[in-house]
Formats: C-alpha cells, structure tokens, sequence
C-alpha cells in the first residue's frame, strides 16, 4: 500500500488507451503505476514506449514506474494496488472473463477495480463476482491505437468520465468518494479533463450511439466512417441505427438530446478516413468487441420493448463475423468444421 | 433470316451462362449462333471454349457458329437474327442499359428480344424502349462460371424456365409462340430442361428466395453459404429475410410454398463453400448486381406495404459495397472525393 498522495495503481492492458491512461496517472505525481502488458512486453521492458500525444507531446524511451508480464498476484493477502485498472478490450464471448484477468490483483473487500472500457453492462460480472468490492466505470473518449509494438499515437484528446458503479454490498458513499478519489489523482496533471460523474452509465450510452453504429457498420463493410458519408449511407443506414440506440437509451432512463446523432456523424474529420475499432480489429484479424458495443444495448433496447431492427441485423451480421474472425484465429479447416457440424446435428 | 428449322440467334454475353446457352442451342441444331464476346474474344477466337458441363461432358476447342467482338448492326433495315438473347449481368445502375445493348441488332417490331438475367422488372426497360417487338423473360438455374478467359466451369443443371413479357403493343398469342418456339429450340437438343411459362415472374420470385438473401448477405459479409450455416446465422439473419421476400412475393399476387426458404437454405452442398454470384463479384472488384435482385423485390413488397427490415439492411449495406466498387473501379482518389463531397454541400 502507498501513503495517501501516491496511490499505487495497476493497469492491465497497455495498447492505445490503457498506456496513455498510465501516462497521465504518472504525469500527476499522485499515482505510482504497474503496467501489464502483454504481446508489446519485450519491446517496452528494453526501449520503453514511443509516445505521440495530443495531450503529452512527444516521449521516446518513457515507462511507467514497472511494467510486467501478468497480473501480480496478492502477497499474504493483501494486494499491493488501490487500483486495479482494466483497459483490455472487453470481449465477454472469447477466452477469460475480466474478473478472472483482474482476480489475482484483486483483495476482496479492499481493492478498487476501475474498468476503463467500452460498452455496456460490463460491470455486472464485476460486481457479481467482487460483490464487497468498489468498481469504478470508466468512460473513456480519447483516441489513441497503438501503430506497432510500444509506439503509441494518441490523437484525440483524452476526456475520461468516472462514476460508481452500484454494488449492493458496498456503502454507496464509500464507492463514490473513491470515484472522487480516482478523478482527483487522474486530473492532478491537469492536461487532461476527468469528470466524476454519478452515473457514468449516461456517457456509456451517449458513447455507443457511435460505437454501436458506425463501429460495426464501418466492421461488417470494412469501411471508415468519411466513406460512409461519402457515399449517402448516413441516412439510411447509419441515423436510424443511431436514433434505434437513442430510444433504447431513453427507454432505459437515459435521455439523450436530439442532436447527439448528427454531432457523431460530423465528429471524425472527413480527411482522415477514420477506421473505428471494430473495423480495424476486424482487418488485423482480432476478435471484435460485438457483445457489449451492439448486443447488449440492443437487449436493453428490446427488453423494452423498442423497435430495433436495423441494430438486429447490424448484430447478427457482428456475430458472422466474430464466428469467422474466430474460425481463422483457430485455424479451423473447413474439413474440421463440417466434422462439427454434421455430428452436432439430430 | 434463316429457314424455319434454324433461327439466327444472336447470344450477347459469352460467360459462365452465355457460354452454355450457345451451346446448348447449337446442340439441338435448331439454331446458328453468334456470339458476342468481351474480356475472352482473342482467346476464344483463337483457341475456342474450354468446357466442363456436367449436361454437356468435357469439350476442348469448342467454339459457336460465330464468335464476334461487338453486337453487330442491322444491315438494310433488318437484323440478321431471329433472336437476341442478352446474357450478360445486368446492372442498371451503371453503364449502357440492356436496351442500349441489344439495340443494333434488333428491328424494331421484328426481332424477339430473349433475357436470360437474374433479378425482377429487368424486362421493364426494353417494353418501354421496343414496345413493339416480343420480350421473353428466361430465367436460368444452371450454375455454371468461367474460371478463365474461355474456360467455362458448368457444374449445376442447366434448367431454363421462358415465358413471354407482356407487352401491350404485341399481340399476346404472337409472344407466347415465340416463347414456346424458343423453348422448343432450347430442349431439341434433349440434354436440358426448358420449361414454357405463362408467367416468368413465378420462377424470378422463386429464385429471388436464394438470390435477394443469402447472396447479398455473402457479398457483404465476404463469405459463402457454407459458412452462414455452419455459424448459425440462418435463422437470425438468412431466414428472415427469405420470409420477407416470400412475404413480398406474396402481396405481389406469386404465393411460393411454405418450404421454399428451407429448400433454398439447403440447396448448396456444405462441402463447397459455396460463394454466390455477388460475393464473387465484389472479391473479383467487379459490381453486383444489387438493384435487380435485391432493390427490385424490396420495391415491389414495400409497395404493397410489406415489412421489409432485414432487406433494407441487406439493401442499403449493398449500396455502400457497390459505390466502394465503383469507386475502386474508376480509381477515384480519396482527395477528389472528398473534393466532390465538399462542393456539392449547399
């Protein structure tokens, strides 16, 4: 444990977003922070990362105070973070779930887990797991991917809204004075904006009005987002997806102002021929991020009761790609496959 | 013109279909065939047709009456064929229409002009710009592709199903003899199935179950109907939308049979990987042929005020891959695009 101005934090995923949220937790002086990092561990542990940031500006060689190769596990009892941070992509429906990933870190009862992730619902395996546990959600609206190995572009500025998420068994007090406490040390570098909020759940829905449309339709076309305002798909394909999301968010409590489609269509400058994460995870051969982005507000939306049709088949067609994105990943032949499916059926 | 027992026919269109189409009809000796080729003209001229025609055997060398490079014009005020038979894509949102096509070799009033395309309302073009000669819709089930120039792969029963189009200038005993004279020219050969139908519409509506669903959801998931299956995506997204089109056929006055989605779900062996027609066409950059097959038929169900939401998507997703393709075709930069974009806002 840290004294009371340095908290010492752990942030498991160091890609785009997760090491530029190390950066600016180190940047405060009020974080000491572990990064975990995974296929971009070699490279960083030796060179450091190659930072071009918006924000920062321009590091070569920086590291954060430690980076390992797996999550620390707890030492007699007790783990050595405040903060366990999570920005890995978030993929419910391929390999281990979060709270396995976080777990090791994790003391019951004591640590903080933050989820710096997209999409939503993603808490509720947190809390059903860590039930005496806080768990902060963060929303994160920053642009930054990771160009090659520990070479990080950062591009749009990072904005980051932070709230509690409710756990029954958790004092709700408590809870939200850590979210304060997380804002205040994510803030104390002063060059980014981070904002406490009560219900972080409304920024995550103002997020997929984006991410749950043109992040998949940009996917399952292998397209960017200028293309597809080139090319006159926004009103028919594009804003009514996005008004669908919008009426399942006021369905569920969460209304959204009436401009929030069009300020999405116009937010990714034309000239750049923006590829958003699904499409890029796609291209590269990765798993997609589907469930939370498109399948789970399209299960709030139909649970009650709103008409979704265009998210419907925006999502059956995420799930055909995920099987195939899936199928190669595995290297399943087509002889393996057929195997599968004849002696799966009656 | 030729003698009672041999028609002059002009087939346009020396691909996958075309090919065995001439053929076919040079088989029955019923028929001296022209045909005019495009992309494979120098090899075919020279070498003739390689073919592997599961109705035909194998053939080397082979080669029509007559292999041309353009459709060739009437000379003296009158065409040189009986018949033109288009066998070509069709793609009315792109190039010379089919009328501008046929155009030179047709006397007005005189010649009978033969379609043998996919897709609905395709005739509707030439009753408007030759309202005086005899239309015949074919609509052909064979498979069959080129997987060179001039070599010509046939591998699924060749089964044509022809009926005159109703053309309120021609005299409708008139259209139907020319449509059973073409039929009888078509099976004297006795190695295929050609049927003589009142209606045509029947058989594109039948068609259009297959050819609306699961080869646009092909070509914009790059995929093939193997795999749609073997990912469980038939009853999300294939079914459906099959239902919408017999729904669409339905209100159109065609009532298919219950059976028909299922049938045509399992029609292509799984041990293929089938990809359809419009796949393979966006993989190869060329266009689809999205409006007939899918614009058409969710036109003519929407008229009838049939709930159409799968198709839409279907449809509007095929629209962006077809001015993807145009624009890759045309070599259009990203700069004159947005260059074109930016001038023509208000």
């Amino acid at each position: 444990m840290s004294d009371e101005d340095t908290a010492s934090i752990l942030i498991i995923g160091g890609g785009g977003v997760g090491t530029i949220v190390a950066l600016n937790l180190e940047c405060g002086r009020r974080a000491k922070v572990t990064l975990v990092l995974r296929s971009n561990f070699d490279r960083v542990s030796q060179d450091g990362f190659s930072i071009r940031s918006v924000d920062h500006g321009n590091l070569t060689g920086w590291q954060p105070h430690k980076v390992v190769k797996k999550v620390p596990a707890i030492v007699n009892g007790t783990s050595a973070f405040d903060f366990v941070v999570c920005c890995t992509k978030n993929i419910p429906d391929f390999g281990p779930s979060i709270g396995d990933i976080v777990q090791p870190a994790v003391t019951l009862g004591q640590t903080t887990i933050v989820l710096i992730q997209n999409g939503l619902n993603i808490e509720l395996p947190l809390v059903e797991q860590f039930p005496q546990n806080t768990i902060l959600s963060g929303v994160s609206f920053m642009g930054s991917h990771e160009l090659e190995a520990g070479v990080i572009e950062h591009d749009f500025e990072d904005k980051l809204v932070v709230g509690a998420f409710q756990n029954v068994s958790v004092d709700a007090e408590l809870s939200s004075a850590q979210a304060r406490d997380f804002v205040a040390r994510y803030s104390a570098g002063g060059k980014t904006v981070c904002e406490y909020a009560v219900d972080a759940n409304r920024s995550r829905w103002e997020k997929l009005v984006y991410n749950a449309t043109m992040n998949p339709i940009c996917a399952v076309l292998r397209t960017d987002t200028a293309t597809l305002r080139l090319s006159n798909s926004i009103e028919n394909l594009v804003r009514p997806a996005m008004e669908e999301i919008r009426a399942a968010a006021s369905a569920n409590g969460y209304n959204l102002d009436a401009f929030i489609a069009q300020r999405m269509i116009d937010m990714d400058p034309m000239e750049i021929f923006f590829k958003p994460s699904m499409c890029m995870d796609a291209l590269k051969g990765n798993l997609i991020e589907f469930e939370n982005l498109v399948g789970e507000p399209l299960r709030a939306g139909k649970k009650h009761g709103v008409a979704m049709p265009v998210l419907t088949v925006i999502y059956d067609m995420c799930k055909m790609l995920q099987w195939q994105l899936k199928a190669t990943r595995e290297g399943r032949s087509q002889e393996d496959m057929l195997k599968v499916y004849h002696s799966s059926k009656p």
